[in-house]
């Protein structure tokens, strides 16, 4: 058997044009590109992409990780190259690294930190469309900032993920929750252990509620504690979301 | 006959999924989707729509002007917001005025900015695959800013036009032509009485050659006298260039 490398990307991709990350039957997805050009590389052999999870329609990376193992001989300057030359326009290859074989880009993640953006101005803007939630109303900030920090710590969030979510152990740590103010967007910030099904867009959308003063923000420990989904906010569209960095033990000084 | 208004707005789009703004038989054009929201608000009648100009195939807008005359009777506001709500999302009205029969949106323009974006960074991005020409080359500022300067004032631009190009008139005034350095790209903006078809992105497919080095600045004025299409540079990609005002005799203060 040849001596397999252990390869570890990050990568970036632009959500619009993919049913997601994670390869099905039919529709193009970022594991399904990713797979063809390393089979292309590897003489038609399935060379097996393992990502730091799924990221679903529309939803952006600009810090995806992932790892997969090749018998080939480059350098990570080579890698990068040959990946990015055969890559669609809409994923890049930002870094590569050669990884010890105990390294998962899953199981060996400690955090995730993902960003979403909301567009406050009145108008739609054309060339945001894709890459933020336009969502043109008045916003208490003091009031939502106020609704956030019930999120920070340890709780069970099985009232912000998905019905459909069949995970067990519901609970999760948010460190860092935050909302930068630019010109016409807010940019919500959120970092934590572990991610649940639809819950960033879950949480953003009930903060939003809070914003716009449908929902107090004492409501957010309530809601919290039914544990169910029914008593949180809409979810918000995938295409102002973004995975932008996933932590892992050697990290641990930047987390 | 009824009381007809002409009424001028200011729009915006995203070129990326347009074959340009003018209307064909077959593909998703800007003046399509214009007049089809147009005849809906018409009952079924045609509503025609003039532009400044045409765009290219992925050209970009941020302030294409256009007109047309409507019997209906509604305020500036009610226009915007009728025609935002019936457009597709890549198109955007910024701004609706009455203005008098004696207005037309080309007729009228004594001149027009565009800017046209490069991507200078090693890889490339996929957030900005449709939006700046990638261009990871090390440019000679000082040579670029040299030979842009050769453009401006009155020239005939038969050289930095489409072969394929017609019109009698080659002759144009440069007002303004400047380069923008931002953290990973650069911006041209130019500004002249009128522009030939592809003019811009030859004249800036020009330039980049003179920015590494494969010409000389000194070579502007020699192309400019062959008047002839092959003595010029590369046309640019569509995707990089935006049309970014259109000038009238109103707006003189501004020009």
């Amino acid at each position: 058997m040849k001596n397999m490398k252990r390869i570890k990307c990050i990568i970036a991709y632009d959500g619009t044009n993919f049913l997601g990350y994670q390869i099905q039957n039919q529709g193009r997805t970022v594991q399904g590109e990713l797979e063809k050009v390393l089979k292309r590389m590897h003489k038609g052999e399935r060379i097996r992409v393992y990502a730091s999870g799924r990221t679903d329609t529309h939803v952006h990376a600009l810090g995806q990780v992932i790892h997969f193992d090749s018998p080939l001989d480059l350098r990570v300057e080579n890698w990068q190259k040959a990946l990015n030359a055969q890559l669609p326009a809409d994923i890049s290859i930002v870094d590569v690294q050669f990884v010890p074989d105990t390294f998962h880009a899953r199981y060996s993640s400690i955090g995730k930190e993902y960003h979403y953006r909301v567009l406050l101005k009145k108008e739609r803007d054309p060339f945001l469309r894709n890459y933020s939630y336009h969502f043109p109303y008045e916003l208490n900030m003091k009031a939502m900032r106020e609704g956030m920090n019930y999120f920070l710590g340890t709780h069970n969030f099985t009232s912000f993920s998905s019905a459909k979510s069949t995970v067990e152990n519901r609970v999760r740590t948010i460190e860092r929750f935050e909302v930068i103010e630019k010109a016409d967007e807010l940019v919500f910030q959120i970092r934590g252990n572990g991610f649940l099904y639809n819950m960033v867009r879950i949480i953003v959308g009930t903060v939003l509620e809070v914003g716009i003063g449908k929902r107090a923000p004492s409501e957010i420990p309530t809601i919290l504690d039914k544990k169910d989904r029914k008593f949180a906010g809409k979810t918000v569209p995938g295409c102002g979301l973004y995975l932008y960095q996933v932590f892992y033990k050697e990290d641990i000084q930047n987390f």
